[in-house]
């Protein structure tokens, strides 16, 4: 085996779980699933990082799925797997709470470790799944299968996406998952040899370990499901992030530093920093802050993405060019944030008519404009009637009017939660403490790379 | 015959040359041309509209022209007519200038009228002329033949066109020229059958008296010259006076007024309107003035109009939209007039990159940028590097700086005129006396038919 580079190795000795957690986490698993066992009802098996010796110290989730015969009717797995979960949580802590992904389950924390109850399916293969969890067990078996030899690579790319802002598959991150990071891992055979070929990755890229090669996907990066050939792992995962992911890639192999493994919270922006900002670029900064609506992230966020665009759709076609346009969910708060080229346009717009030579709509256009009642007098330009009338919004803060925002494409619950009341905020006022980060990078927006050399210790040794 | 009503006879008791007026010129026309016959080296012809008894009472500039032998060489046409066309005005008027169109030719004050002596071939038949000018005798002659009986519908043609602000095809007015106005009566077999059938004109109308119908021509207004099939006679009309004019008859056939035949001036905006306008409006007005260059309007104008153009472009390209521009050439003056809707935008802009997959070129971009010397830091957005710069000119002010306005794609003598120095100024500070009705008709845009009815007596009988 080649050596690893110390900065590699100085890394692992910070993400290598200790023999102490790694006992103690087996230990909770065991009894777990030992009670499980012993109802009979349903078989216990330990899934995810923990399973696959692939967490990263201290990031220690356990997650046990509860397989259930797969015969068994939907509505009976519903209702006895979160019967079952809830009990067997129930024998070692008090706390229990009921989630919801795809399907209902339980989370517990037990021993002081998270621990997630998920009923599923026993299915026969992966092709026979009927519902997303139920593929969770193949994935273990596949990479426990296979891992060995490469569990440090893996912890290495986690740990390195992770600090380059691309680790998680969620809708906010839309990165790599844990799973992915392991995949990548194999078919690469370790994690230099990845970044040696993510450095060279380009949109269409496709990675198919098992060679399965049927299906299409329209995503930037396609690496097809050794488990499942219909699937794509990497779906999540956005073009910028890919690209993100490409240029950390030729950046470390640049000029490799701990920064790259090094998770820095992004410091916030001050609400001082934040007005001279403001007073340097000239810009126009909105925000519209509000409620989450009372549901998980997979399906806010997505919202808080389209509304974001309908929104700014909605300020572009009033005249005003938006610079920048982010949307940020942060616990129980949403934040919508607009930055605007301007504030402020003329009084009067032009409203284009029919062409003189359309005679029907033209004399219409003409006699309702002619007596310059709604604003100026018609004139033809190239053989057209146009007319300049009294512009409707030309202060951008009137756009943000509740009964105009509610008026746009807004996601079904985002729209509940505005209409139930929002705040509008201009300028510094835009600034709040939860959400210092977000404006932060958002006014100083930086790709991975550029954050990784701006930590502490970027660039240097 | 039809009886005209009441408004079109009684605009012609105004717009018919009298008795007296027509003996005079007849005279003067009669004493040069027997000038010019009596030296035998060219023969004198009437042309233009007092050759065809269709000019409007008082607008009676002569025109005569010294038709040479096809066979005598360009240069000596140009030596000996002017030479022949200057002793002939001098025999009769100490006021000579030399003027220049195609050719050049003398433009004299006899008794009271300007007279042009313009030395031409005389050629076989129209398709055999060697310049435009040797074009005239034909259409004089061709409109002779057929005029009778139509005279008084060219009169009323002419005086609607003008006082339409459409009659004229110098590059200005884009209009109507006489000799136009003429063909469409004759074609349509009077001024009120050409209304009607004008309201219904499209773009692409192709009149072709003689049915020569070859030759496609791209202009809005087809007019075939009956003597010239390779010739369109309404070349210069562009779209908009084209559709103008199409307003004007609809206009006139439903509600008729003496409005339609009063050429007004324009009233001319006083710089304190124009100063409350811009208030009112809230927009952003440039002037740029200057000395025009010393030739005729048809080099001159077609170069403002391109200059407009080009300068336009530059003030979008730089983020500032442009409600509104256009130029005037009055007397030896030019003016470049230019609304903005902003004047101001922020001190950052946004410069695209290369996608990063293009390696070579992203990294060359990324190594630019990254040290934040150019402005802000590279960032990623949808898979393309981005940075933002500096705002190059984040005032509209700034645009119309010397070095910048010359760096457009100005005309050839405007540009040299230019060079020489300008002038700008910013809101009501744009008011000029000699632009006073420039500046209000591009302020108080309205169509002609619109024009018309602000008359004093325009809608009422």
């Amino acid at each position: 085996m080649v050596k690893r580079p110390a900065i590699e190795e100085a890394a692992l000795l910070r993400i290598r779980p200790s023999r102490e957690e790694r006992r103690q986490i087996a230990a909770v698993a065991e009894k777990i699933i030992a009670a499980v066992d012993k109802t009979g009802e349903a078989r216990g098996m330990l899934v995810g990082s923990i399973a696959r010796d692939t967490w990263i110290a201290g990031e220690h989730d356990i997650d046990i799925f509860l397989l259930f015969p797969a015969d068994l009717p939907r509505e009976e797995l519903e209702i006895r797997g979160l019967a079952l979960a809830r009990r067997t949580a129930g024998l070692f802590t008090g706390s229990v709470t009921e989630k919801y992904a795809e399907h209902p389950y339980i989370q517990a924390l037990i021993d002081g470790y998270e621990v997630d109850l998920v009923p599923c399916y026993d299915v026969a293969s992966a092709s026979a799944i009927q519902s997303a969890v139920d593929r969770t067990p193949f994935h273990t078996r596949y990479i426990r299968g296979k891992i060995d030899g490469f569990i440090d690579d893996v912890l290495l790319l986690k740990q390195f996406a992770r600090a380059g802002g691309i680790y998680g598959s969620d809708q906010m991150t839309e990165g790599f998952s844990g799973y992915l990071c392991e995949i990548l891992v194999l078919y690469y055979k370790g994690f230099s040899p990845l970044l040696s070929a993510a450095a060279a990755w380009r949109p269409g890229c496709v990675i198919d370990p098992e060679g399965h090669g049927k299906k299409k996907f329209d995503e930037p990066l396609v690496v097809i499901d050794p488990v499942d050939p219909k699937r794509n792992v990497a779906a999540a995962v956005s073009l910028s992030r890919m690209m993100g992911f490409v240029e950390l890639a030729r950046g470390y192999l640049a000029a490799p530093s701990p920064a790259f493994f090094d998770v820095e919270q992004e410091p916030g922006i001050t609400r001082e920093e934040l007005s001279d900002l403001l007073n340097k670029r000239r810009t126009h900064l909105f925000s519209i802050t509000f409620a989450a609506p009372p549901l998980i992230p997979e399906i806010v966020v997505p919202q808080l993405k389209r509304s974001v665009e309908a929104i700014t759709e909605w300020i572009e076609r009033n005249g005003f060019p938006v610079q920048n346009a982010r949307y940020q969910l942060e616990g129980d708060r949403c934040m919508l944030l607009f930055e605007l080229l301007i504030a402020e346009l003329p009084a009067i717009r032009t409203h284009l008519g029919p062409p003189v030579w359309n005679r029907e709509n033209a004399e219409k256009f003409f006699g309702k404009y002619a007596g310059g009642a709604n604003g100026g007098l018609p004139y033809i330009t190239t053989g057209k009637y146009a007319v300049e009338v009294p512009r409707e919004y030309p202060y951008a803060r009137d756009l943000f009017s509740p009964h105009l925002i509610l008026n746009t494409s807004l996601g079904k619950h985002v729209r509940q939660s505005l209409a139930e009341g929002f705040d509008v905020a201009e300028g510094a006022d835009c600034w709040q403490e939860e959400f210092a980060a977000f404006i932060g990078g958002f006014l100083k927006r930086a790709s991975p790379l550029i954050r990784t050399r701006q930590k502490k210790n970027g660039g240097k040794k």
